[in-house]
């Protein structure tokens, strides 16, 4: 059992050393590792050997593992008695472009003052450089108070997080043995809105089609075939707009099987987030939530599926008219799913629905794009309470679980391939803007989080 | 009155004059009067003063008339006590690209043996020199027969209908009173499918609209806001698919105002086609007709009025995927119209359906694209029974009277501007390549085509 006295310490030593901290952040952040460009494969098997010699120097048994991709950062603290858990992050970045409008280069971090306090800038600072090294920071204090790290760590670092993580899954179901713990931790998310410290307990699954339906070997004249022949816009139209009923219910047969609602626990947490729709929507020029009937404005986004047209395309779309009736029409579509629905059921489901709205001398082809169930923790293990309450001590309120709309494959295929939930947890804030020029990670964020960390590590001991 | 007994005489010299008739058409041809392309203006004003000396040597006082495009010509023969007639033509033509596609230069016009008998085959062929050419042959043989032109013609000939027309309109307007006659001859279209001479005595009106729907200012993810903010192309969509019913009537209120049934006699006629609308469809890689159940394929398509969705766009459709809720979604769409229906009335009711369903923080705004409404020729004109009279002599084949589901926007806008009806009376072939490489037109055509103006000209006479 760990010493929980010595805590102190180790937060006091976090804090000591977080200008080092920052040195070696900054460090890492120059270095461009940006995964989906192959111009850039060097850098990022450099940010790799960067991060396993930092694990290494803690006492971390690390190494590169290359993959067909790029490789995957793996290291694991001596063998103990404790339940082991795993740490994942990633170590690649997005691209950088449009480069003008970064106001400095993106690879030549600095720390800025600004209205909300102290913020260190650079491509890679908050996704997810920054959110992995309060981990290791955490780490390497917790080894200068005790002499020794945790043990029974297994750190997971991936450096193709922005580039699909095509070398993923296969990794993970190669190397199961090695990988599986008794939960993950995952710091990829970010604090809830205000700021308030949470923990993600579960994220919405996806499945996305795209329907090519074909009508004539050729595009027509609306005048000499309007009438007579098939305009697979319309046969599409129609056969999407019976999808959702007018209270924004999916009409499917057996699409809401596997649907569960919200527990007693979980509506406490979100109502106390105090979300407000109409403020929310307010941000992106909306004001009215358009979902389910009678569902309050968090379970719209976290707790229900949803059918969502991405994409539509066919006929004439350039300037001026053209009185064609085309030969093609295509849709890109997406569910998100909730609770246990299945995938593959509403993948047949869907298609059939599609199917039978096609005229007989019409075609359908269908391209799927991916298929992932909701993920949803076991929050009854008592390492979330424990983590949840270390949160609430470290930030000074309250911790909430709450709910994500979109999904974090990484959690579902831990849950698919290792059997082990995930705990998603990270200090992000909403204007971070990760992905786009000028992102940015808050100080207090890094140094509370690292804070954080040593915390859950105390308490999980 | 014209002297019946000597139409064989005019017919004979067609007959001896078609190798000359063949050789003006090939000068004419030779000319690249290409109306859409700058580079040509020239080109297209030689077209008309080469047309204009033809017109002047037979007797008519013929001009250019200047235009902001390119000019028209205008010519009258000696005012008499006849009915005047007004023929339509135009003597521009369709660029050639893809060049590359011509087994032959698209302006070296030459005759040529093909297993369905010899063409005369480059651009402008059929569409409409060639056509426009059998007007002026029959004028040409009917002075050398009666030693003068018929009386009161007027031919308006047209540079600037492979380009939009942008002249036409205000050019009728501006000069109304020297261009109406009893009734217009229009010969830009073609024998029935089957090579029956016909008249067009209907042609469907339109009526186009640009649909902008517009959500939130930005496009949105689908994993944040999915199930809670619109989806414009949801929206749209959810609007489009209510426009239509399962019988394939349009649900818009009024919309069927105006529109008439079928009178006995163009019944018959259009019976007497055998038009069968699986064979027409599987031309395109279709066989079963979508339209109004319990209509006729010709119905369909000449008789009845259509919605038709001409192109739509929103979202993500380039390759992959991306789980974006967009911003906006548009459509364009159109309404064949028949019978009395009037545009500006379907203007709004379609308008007002779209409006019903749009979200109170989404907005739509529309881009009208035209409104003409149908034209239908009164065919208790004794012009027309003796015009069909002369066709079914020529061609030894019952002529019919034929409908049109496209627009010919001049027959509108004789109608509209000078008060009069048109006879649209053509040679040209389903097989003609008009708009295409290797465009030709059948020396049948034109040879029975003058025969057939001079046998009409004598008919009316």
């Amino acid at each position: 059992m760990t010493d929980h006295s010595r805590i102190g310490e180790v937060l006091s030593t976090l804090d000591e050393e977080l200008p080092r901290a920052l040195d070696r952040l900054v460090e890492f952040l120059r270095i461009p590792s940006i995964s989906t460009d192959p111009a850039y494969k060097g850098e990022v098997r450099r940010a790799a050997e960067w991060l396993c010699a930092e694990l290494t120097s803690l006492g971390f048994e690390a190494g590169l593992r290359d993959t067909p991709g790029h490789p995957m950062v793996v290291a694991h603290s001596p063998k103990g008695t404790r339940r082991p858990l795993l740490f994942y992050g990633h170590y690649d970045v997005q691209p950088v472009d449009p480069l003008d409008l970064w106001e400095r280069p993106p690879f030549e971090p600095q720390i800025e003052d600004t209205p909300q306090g102290k913020v260190i800038r650079g491509r890679g600072a908050s996704d997810d450089k920054g959110q992995l090294m309060t981990f290791v920071e955490a780490f390497r204090a917790w080894k200068a108070v005790h002499g020794s790290l945790p043990s029974d760590l297994v750190l997971l670092f991936e450096g193709e997080e922005e580039s699909g993580s095509p070398s993923l899954r296969p990794f993970l179901r190669e190397n199961a043995e090695e990988l599986r713990a008794g939960v993950a931790m995952i710091c990829d998310t970010g604090l809830y809105a205000d700021g308030r410290p949470a923990i993600t307990t579960q994220l919405r699954g996806l499945y996305g089609d795209e329907i090519v339906l074909r009508a004539a070997d050729r595009d027509l004249h609306s005048g000499s075939f309007g009438g007579l022949a098939a305009n697979p816009i319309q046969v599409l139209v129609d056969a999407l707009s019976t999808i959702k009923d007018a209270t924004g219910r999916v009409t499917l047969p057996g699409f809401y099987d596997g649907v569960e609602e919200l527990s007693g626990e979980l509506r406490a947490d979100w109502d106390a987030l105090g979300f407000d729709p109409g403020e929310f929507l307010s941000r992106v020029g909306l004001k009215h939530p358009i979902g389910e009937q009678g569902r309050t404005g968090l379970e719209m986004v976290w707790n229900r599926p949803t059918f969502e047209i991405n994409g539509i395309t066919g006929g004439y779309t350039g300037d001026g008219f053209k009185t064609v009736l085309p030969a093609e029409a295509r849709a890109k579509v997406s569910f998100r799913l909730t609770g246990a629905q299945d995938p593959e059921r509403i993948r047949e489901a869907f298609r059939a629905h599609i199917r039978a709205h096609v005229p007989a001398d019409c075609t359908v082809e269908f391209h799927g794009h991916g298929a992932s169930p909701a993920s949803r923790m076991d929050i009854s293990d008592p390492a979330f309470t424990a983590a949840k309450a270390a949160l609430s001590q470290e930030w000074g309120r309250e911790a909430a679980y709450i709910g994500a709309g979109g999904s974090i494959p990484i959690a579902g295929d831990f849950k698919e391939i290792l059997g082990m939930d995930s705990m998603l947890i990270g200090f992000a804030r909403d204007d971070d803007r990760i992905h786009s020029p000028n992102e940015k990670y808050d100080l207090d964020s890094f140094a509370k989080g690292a804070r954080s960390w040593a915390r859950i590590l105390a308490a999980l001991g």
